[in-house]
């Protein structure tokens, strides 16, 4: 099939359209192992097959297509599966499907590749369901320990071991060693591409970020007959952290959000014994990610001597400033039309963890509504079609 | 048995103690009609049972010992078996075994009544399970329409009527007409009688009170690529919101709580689409209540002008001043020692809905730590039987 051929990607793209989709929200709940995710593994082992490729594991919950033991200086596309809840179609799926289609279209080109090329589905990039983004990628490369991995949990107690099925393998270098380059297709999580009218971009790095986890702990007491000041509220300490946060990076160009929130015991007529919020801290720099999430950590505690509660921060993940190969940004200029404009994102990425350890880059596609992790994010069909073709064009240049 | 007996309170209140207990917390999870709440309906039955007292619903949920059809002019005492989230032990049961311990004094005192004299054990009094506070007694009063409480959804999405296993029957006059008085004893939910170093009090009435639900709505979208100036956070109003209730409340000597929250998708790398929080509100004063929630709300709207986001205020319930039964104050005073204090209350109790329809009055026993809808209320078994004595004092009074 040509790529331009918007029937090839339509049929693929209406094969997943319907799995895991919140018919409520129009979102998509397709947590790492669970039915959703495993029914989209299902369709990545047809299409491998479909297309000749052996399917394999690393033991960390990761699938790749056509990365034979015997495989070197290898090729490596691909993304992840897994959302966040009510996330939208394409953050992760349109960079499994844009890879198959991109070996399509060089066949169609009747171009045979001298180096391998192999597809990659990613384990829980998210974090959605265990609390560390790129978890997959993570264990692969050796970046998290593969014992706290094992322990981590889901929010009804069930540890990220027993969703796989055993102990994480951890780190492979053996696999590792054999990859020559990563490159990750990736719908847009902003509007640049809108602005700038051009439907493919390049990444040419991502922002140090990093969750920190605030437990504020009070005392639970009655909401009626408890005085104001007799009280030791953890709700009013986490609504201060939550506009602190947002104040401090404004002043600082950064990112901060507050997304997350548990209570306990989370009753209308019973002040709160604990508020934990989780803060999502990203900056250009990493000395301003530190002076941002220091800010707000001293202005929380201050708050909570106030308040009669304490405060404590533990850093869930913290990835450092990510810029992405030169060598390979070199070859995706010559492959792709002059000006193809190249951005930075703030957003936390496989390629992003795969960086450390060998030549990556990203392909951005453009995002109409400039949404993500929403059901309104989006990307047209033509669009989708430029990016496979750009896959192509840059795999065509370095593999062929 | 004698009341002064505390072995004999201690015996039933041992029965009691390990039903819906979290070992983690050592608080209750006793929803209505859950398991722990269903085996304390048993207890109920087995206890009405040992004294000959017949066991009857009014098709709303709530039970009644000793309530025959011909009985008239009746004495009501109880209150409710079912627990706020990790509530603590006394707030309800108390009521209901001094209730029982009370029939077992006046015996042992060789008084029979020549009212009738029964026991009642309310359903979701706390409005845990399906958001409206003291939900048996407005049924049975006719305070709340029975067919908007049947369709009232526990957070699992049960209705109220599949829990009760049918639509609830609603108001029944026929019942409430033949109850000529109604004496709820409670655990104390404050200091006050710790301050007048007296184990048992009596309640003058109770503040206008109600529970208010801010539906804040902005936009969901990813937490590191979406700039803070293309967001429209519904976390930074509810954040606002809590604090414009502290503030707002202390000005006007209230009470203002938001113990309760739910943010959708509530995803660390996500800005939320809508937090709702829950307002609960009280005053001495209902003009004063009203002007704090509509002080509140302003505050709300105009932060969310400021982000972006929308704010819908839903009254879930309301309840005016109560004032408790004067002559059966005085009767209370006759009956018990002199310098008995008599205190208001800031929560809300089935007694207080019960006061608009017939004479009703409130006991309180000491509680120690004043803290209440938390594992670390308490009180002493001693004080415990002065508060079943009180009750034997007051019903032979009443109804002898």
């Amino acid at each position: 099939m040509p790529a331009s051929d918007t029937g090839a990607f339509r049929r693929l793209w209406d094969e997943l359209a319907p799995i895991g989709r919140d018919p409520g929200t129009g979102g998509y709940l397709r947590y790492a192992f669970t039915e959703p995710e495993l029914r989209l593994r299902d369709w990545f082992r047809d299409q491998a097959g479909r297309r000749g490729l052996p399917v394999t594991g690393d033991g960390n919950g990761n699938l790749f297509a056509g990365l034979p033991q015997d495989a070197d200086d290898v090729v490596l596309l691909g993304s992840h599966f897994d959302s966040v809840p009510h996330g939208g179609a394409y953050d992760g799926p349109l960079g499994i499907v844009s890879a198959f289609l991109a070996l399509d279209e060089l066949r169609a080109r009747g171009r045979t590749p001298r180096r391998p090329v192999a597809v990659a589905a990613f384990a829980e990039e998210e974090g959605a369901r265990f609390g560390v983004p790129c978890l997959g990628s993570r264990l692969l490369t050796g970046a998290i320990d593969a014992g706290r991995a094992a322990a981590l949990t889901d929010r009804d107690g069930v540890t990220f071991a027993e969703a796989l099925g055993g102990p994480p393998a951890g780190a492979r270098p053996d696999l590792v060693g054999r990859l020559g380059a990563f490159v990750e297709l990736h719908v847009e999580q902003g509007r640049a591409l809108v602005d700038l009218a051009a439907p493919v971009g390049l990444a040419s790095g991502i922002w140090p970020h990093g969750r920190w986890r605030f437990d504020i702990t009070g005392e639970a007491n009655h909401a009626g007959s408890t005085r104001m000041t007799d009280r030791r509220d953890p709700m009013l300490t986490f609504a201060f952290t939550v506009l602190a946060a947002n104040k401090e990076a404004r002043l600082r160009g950064a990112h901060a959000t507050v997304g997350r929130v548990r209570v306990e015991p989370n009753a209308t007529n019973a002040v709160p014994a604990r508020v934990s919020g989780w803060l999502d801290a990203r900056a250009a720099d990493p000395d301003v990610l530190t002076g941002l999430v220091d800010a707000v950590h001293r202005r929380a505690v201050e708050r909570a001597d106030r308040d009669g509660t304490t405060v404590e921060l533990t850093a869930e993940s913290v990835t450092g400033t990510v810029e992405f190969d030169g060598g390979l940004l070199a070859v995706f200029r010559r492959a792709l039309a002059d000006g193809v404009p190249v951005l930075p994102t703030a957003a936390g990425h496989d390629a992003g963890v795969l960086a450390a350890y060998l030549p990556t880059a990203m392909l951005f596609v453009r995002n109409p509504t400039g949404v993500s992790h929403s059901p309104a994010e989006s990307a047209t069909d033509d669009d989708c079609v430029a990016g496979v073709t750009a896959l192509a064009d840059v795999l065509e240049e370095l593999a062929c």
